[in-house]
């Protein structure tokens, strides 16, 4: 039997902790933004999809990759009380009906944060559960609804060939495959692919017939350039920078890379129907990260990938530069303001588990 | 509906955290030697008293006031051992049983360190679930078994009486109710039964009918003198030298009192049969706190009254002084060695949920 590990097969990669002023808590305005739009597109499929039963007492609720709030918390709130209202809808007396909320993310998330945070007028039974959603974290068929916003682009690890230097897709003076050899995009997504696959596997066995899950993912549009492939690109080059001012060794940008993959809607379609245990009940390609501002777009990247820096350079001095360097990059490139730069997808994906 | 709150009514008197010299982690052997003591008694009573059902596919199991580990993994670990024999002894398959576990401590708990210490090898899926167990923190009839380990004993608030300098319950000049005037007694004794009261009916709800809960107390011999109240009275000796010294107020000592009560098992019986909504199954009286060493007694007191010292005397620097001056105080009473002090007790009960 699989179940959640603390010294975890797969990597994780924090989002900065606390409430400090680049912490994730308060840099999470953009994937708020996507909540708020999604917000529609979950009440309406709970009210069109969500199978009711009279004999319920018990809604189990996931919120996977929860990070430390506060976006978790609306999530929760929306789909409460969405279901809610469905069974009142329904005709069945939904006072009796008790929530218990999952809050998951990597054993290293910060979850002493995050309870302090759970709100005080909550209406459901919290419990925070440690561990990748890439393997098994509850028992069978024990969840009604999962849900799991802007998590689902980390990939569980970078991929091995893109770090081997005989490797065709080594990934040299790069940090992301935007601007790589094909190699490299290719290694990036066969990983997610596999991501996703196991993924989708694990929530098959844990979530009941019939019970719905719903996620959000920062997704690009087809064969064009994109703002946000773009920045993730400008900020190797601006390790790069650091590099040749001899404020950190190349080598180390060589094996650094952004364990981050943003696929086309109809790559996640596919993957999805291939996997073969969900029906798509909807899926819905939001834009809702346009914007033109450097500073939040670079303190965005930072509450995302501080960490994931600090711990490979070794060395937390070089963060303040290098942001500095990365916001030069991105008004010299004008990625924000060009036309010719597509904005990113919220890619709103509302999926039911098929019968068994 | 009641439910985990992060702000808690109810107040929460943490274990020190982490894994230093002065942690829970390093300093819980007393409590280890307790669960060894009660492991024959848990496999015992849920060999002969857990309710198998053949359709059962998931086990919920929940320890209360977990603290930070090792010894909640063991009790776990112990209890679902105990279940996949009783499941085999009675003929049912156990193969593809799966074991829910909930971790449950007071918001204010170190959970970064609990998941981070899970075992490697744990055969259940884990979950933290901050919160007062004084309050509803699961969903109706959803757990089979509770276990809590020396948690009960902790009140959930210094009862009001004593610090108010206009009632007969004042208890000047002391941190307990050993060797204080028997209104004092009397309203720790008030507040450990309403703290029982709301427990017992707490875990009623959520208890599924006939299911199991197992918990460990320590307690006192009937009308003896005891070296664990007699230690605690000594520690409040120890802060009244500090006053003397004048390295803290005594008003300040007056205010500070421990939210502890030790049962004997005849109060502690009679206050589960008024409850009425459990059936005593199994209340063994053991004795496992003897020790004539004062530094492991001074240490053990410690990791647990650390932070609710500092935190009322508002200084960190007294500590080390505090407990020099404590273990003085033990070695010079000799309440370790002398015989007219009796042990105390590890109060192991086993309860069933009445049906219906």
């Amino acid at each position: 039997m699989a179940s959640n590990k603390s010294n975890e097969a797969v990597e994780s990669f924090p989002m900065n902790a606390g409430d400090g002023p680049y912490s994730y808590t308060h840099n999470s305005f953009g994937q708020k933004k996507g909540i708020d739009s999604v917000k529609a597109l979950i009440v309406e499929g709970i009210a069109e999809k969500l199978e009711t039963k009279p004999s319920q007492n018990i809604v189990r609720i996931a919120d996977l990759g929860c990070s430390v709030g506060p976006n978790t918390f609306f999530a929760v709130e929306i789909i409460i009380e969405s279901v809610k209202l469905k069974f009142q809808t329904d005709g069945i007396d939904s006072d009796s009906l008790e929530f218990c909320v999952f809050f998951n993310d990597h054993v290293s998330n910060d979850f002493n944060t995050l309870f302090k945070s759970i709100p005080l007028d909550n209406k459901y039974y919290a419990a925070g559960v440690p561990g990748s959603f890439h393997d098994r974290l509850f028992a069978k068929a024990s969840l009604d609804f999962v849900h799991s916003s802007y998590a689902l682009q980390w990939l569980s690890k970078v991929p091995t060939e893109i770090v081997d230097k005989q490797s065709p897709a080594w990934n040299k003076g790069k940090i992301y495959y935007t601007n790589s050899p094909k190699e490299v995009e290719e290694a990036y997504r066969k990983q997610f692919g596999k991501d996703i696959e196991s993924f989708l596997n694990a929530r098959a066995t844990e979530i009941v017939s019939g019970g719905l899950m719903s996620f959000i993912i920062p997704g690009v549009p087809p064969s064009s350039k994109c703002t946000l492939t773009a920045v993730m690109d400008l900020m190797g080059c601006a390790l790069m920078d650091l590099a040749s001012m001899g404020l950190i060794e190349e080598e180390k940008v060589d094996s650094f890379n952004l364990p981050l993959y943003f696929p086309t809607p109809n790559e996640l379609g596919s993957l999805i129907e291939n996997n073969g245990y969900f029906s798509v009940e909807n899926m819905e390609a939001l834009v809702v990260h346009s914007t033109s501002d450097v500073h939040s777009t670079a303190l965005h990247l930072r509450a995302g990938s501080d960490i994931l820096i600090t711990q490979h350079f070794g060395n937390h001095q070089i963060i303040e530069k290098l942001f500095d360097q990365f916001k030069n990059k991105i008004i010299e490139s004008s990625v924000l303001t060009d036309p010719t730069y597509k904005p990113s997808y919220s890619l709103f994906v509302l999926l039911k588990r098929k019968s068994y």
